[in-house]
């Protein structure tokens, strides 16, 4: 951190699903938590980014609570100390606007004296760190001076996607902002950059939290007392060491829900920019991710070993299986354990379509993948089929699945690594590796792991229903009673 | 049958893999198993055929032996009394050639009388199984009068992949053969469908034994000799009762490899054809198995709920998962647990280059699928990692796994269904369903189902090393020693 500049507090919004990027993004499991070639999350790369650039273990993570145990795992992968770290849980979004003004609340009450905001989107790719921290270093002093700074991205292509930002007269360093402009037709979008004088609106934001709230009273002032009421409603929770702060949803709803640009940036007159040339790609679509990889003679892409008979600019997404393609051209194929896609590379935009059939369909692959996340672990339908079910679950070291019963089905566990407490009926008792035990449907049980080590174990259950609703909880250490 | 005709024996040659159709059809599970739309197998579609043709339940099945159990299975599910059926088992094919004679020297021996052979492809579709049981009756007429009967398809297209047959002059019923062609250019092919004198040669025959046998003895000695000597060398095995007789590899390994056009019906001036419109398609590539269903309006089609978005003449092939497409064009989509394919509908002749790339790199998906057929059933790997392996294990109604033993893995089984036999060391107990055994490495163990339905098991092993070849087998009703 540059000498007599405040301390920056990272904000991280986590927010929409993605989409776009299905069937590897979905519901419960969005974007932010897809893994890049390197095998990082976008999240975890925001989370290290975040950091390393503003020099301490505290942020702000501001998400849907149905995240809060997957992001905050992916915080602590990341992060060595997280007693600075906090989460804000909405149960319904209501845009970047409210979002940002609930962190601001948050740091100017606890995160002592002045500081700088630094909101960042938790799915986008930055590839050059070394550059971004440069470039924040530089907002940084323009946000010490009351500016709100935005960062905008040099136009590699006339992009109909993105808003676009003119810059108007030079500052030391960067810009003031002459206009925001929503996304243009393609018309637009060109002359806007071979005029060399729009950049891309990244959604990446600095400003000290007292000038943010004071120009939110200004130009937004019934978001920002809206925001006050939720905050002080929520004044009875702890936060910090990593821990969750529900946003009351009742009164969240009363926040008019409108976007950071639209509330406040467009409207300022303290709005500055500052151009940031960092590798940067929103990884809005499959040929965003698909680029991350190099093509080989034929511009075919693969991230496994895959077969490619006179095909060309051909992009394999898999992990598990064998695919083989055959005089395909431009073509995507994303391939999960579950669900497949096949994409004109022209057409990946239109992939949200198959999503919004899955949702009308009620047809889990738009929501659920085949490994699920838990407080407690995950579990892994290994396979199903006439009276039974298979599950791989794996659970962490020291967590515990809730005290449960199920009316219909049978359980056979078998602990393939690690040690398992199991909580049977009137007994507890651990099991080892290669050990088993059977739980009969009407049983209470529980599942511990007392160990360092993840648990390892196959679930095969047995008998003639086996809907995951067949579950009677007991006590649950997470707080959820089905 | 028509008064005064011989009887028919239906001759059923089981042999290529099929690789244009991976990877559906696989070395161990090849094109006759393939199942079409109705779910009925090619094979089986050809036993119920013969069988109502020829209106007996006997027949000569000659296959490689490695698809004996799974043909035998075919054929019990197929025709209620095989006691008239029998296999003859090559370890290595020798062309048509010599299947048909081996047949043929079988029928002469111990199939009774004068007697016609009617020689079909495993592997061929028929559509309109009245028409062929027509021509079948008049390809007999002439069969009786000592001709050699070939059955010639009306040519719908000029097709490059199939060969020729030039009709002579008229008999009745049927033709005398001008000449038979090799595979033709597109010129040529053009020109044979335009003349309206050329059948394509669908390798179906029929023809007396004593016939075949005199006319063989005639063009082509030395493959009958050598098959005579074959023959007399496994004069000692008993066959009937849908048994399989081994042919001896070494003494078939003498007998020229060439096709039965080649041999004799190039040669011999007893040769007729007869024109059958009988709705007859190869199935040889993954466009013909396209053509089995109808498309719907924008020419997609599908044999499972799949989503189509902007997509056209797309071909959809999959049983167990969601299969989305966005834009596509003219697409083959063929999706198996392991392994999928996605083709050009134009390119679907290379399928089989993907099918030797495999070969050359050892990769199992050209030979296994993740259900695997044994003499006692099937298994399937449900999923594998470390320290574990599943497999769902269906044993048939009487059979038994061998007695055997594992250095390294322990096995955990658990009933789904059905009732298990199980040897596990010195013991001997049943399990019903829902109950489950542990047998510990170094244990000599046994499945056997006593019941008179499937059996179905989960097999969760655990252990540090997991591959199929750590199995010591004692004893085994299937003669395997490994």
């Amino acid at each position: 951190m540059t000498p007599g500049l405040q301390p920056i507090i990272p904000v991280i919004l986590s927010g929409g699903t993605g989409t776009r990027l299905w069937p590897v993004s979905r519901e419960a499991h969005p974007k932010p938590f897809m893994l890049m070639p390197d095998g990082q999350s976008l999240l975890q790369k925001t989370y290290l980014r975040a950091q390393q650039t503003s020099g301490a273990d505290r942020s702000i993570t501001v998400t849907n609570r149905d995240y809060f145990f997957s992001s905050r795992d992916t915080l602590q992968q990341s992060v060595s100390d997280t007693s600075g770290c906090v989460f804000l849980l909405e149960k319904n979004g209501r845009n970047t606007a409210a979002a940002i003004t609930m962190a601001a609340l948050y740091a100017a009450e606890h995160m002592g004296g002045p500081s700088l905001l630094l909101v960042l989107p938790s799915d986008h790719l930055v590839g050059q760190v070394e550059a971004f921290a440069e470039a924040v270093q530089q907002a940084a002093v323009l946000a010490t001076q009351k500016r709100l700074v935005t960062f905008g991205i040099q136009p590699s292509r006339p992009e109909t996607g993105f808003g676009y930002i003119q810059t108007g007269e030079p500052l030391h360093p960067g810009y003031t902002v002459s206009r925001f402009v929503e996304k243009p037709d393609l018309a637009t979008a060109t002359a806007y950059v071979q005029s060399g004088e729009y950049l891309w609106n990244a959604g990446m934001f600095c400003f000290e939290v007292d000038t943010f709230l004071h120009e939110m009273g200004l130009h937004a002032p019934e978001v920002l007392s809206a925001c006050q009421a939720c905050y002080a409603a929520m004044r009875g929770q702890t936060g910090g060491s990593g821990q969750g702060l529900e946003i009351p949803d009742a009164l969240y709803a009363q926040v008019p829900s409108i976007s950071i640009d639209h509330a406040l940036m467009e409207n300022s007159d303290q709005v500055a920019v500052i151009p940031a040339d960092i590798g940067w790609s929103d990884i809005g679509s499959w040929t965003a991710v698909r680029d991350l990889t190099p093509g080989d003679a034929d511009n075919n892409r693969s991230n496994e070993d895959s077969i490619f008979i006179d095909s060309q600019n051909t992009y394999i997404h898999a992990d598990q299986r064998l695919v083989a393609t055959v005089g395909t051209r431009n073509l995507i194929i994303v391939d999960t354990p579950d669900a497949l896609l096949v994409s004109d590379a022209d057409s990946v935009q239109d992939v949200r379509q198959v999503v919004s059939l899955l949702k009308q369909k009620q047809h889990p692959a738009y929501q659920l993948h085949q490994t699920v996340a838990r407080p407690w672990g995950t579990y892994t339908v290994l396979g199903e089929g006439a009276r039974y079910k298979l599950k791989r679950i794996e659970v962490l070291p020291g967590a515990s699945l809730s005290l449960q019963m199920h009316h219909h089905r049978n359980e056979h566990w078998i602990v393939v690594s690690g040690v398992a407490e199991v909580t049977n009926g009137e007994n507890v008792f651990r099991l080892a590796s290669n050990e088993s035990t059977y739980i009969p449907a009407e049983h209470k049980h529980r599942l511990h792991n007392p160990g360092p080590d993840p648990l390892v174990m196959i679930e095969v259950q047995s008998g003639s229903y086996l809907g995951e609703d067949d579950i009677v909880r007991f006590e649950d250490i997470y707080g959820r009673t089905n």
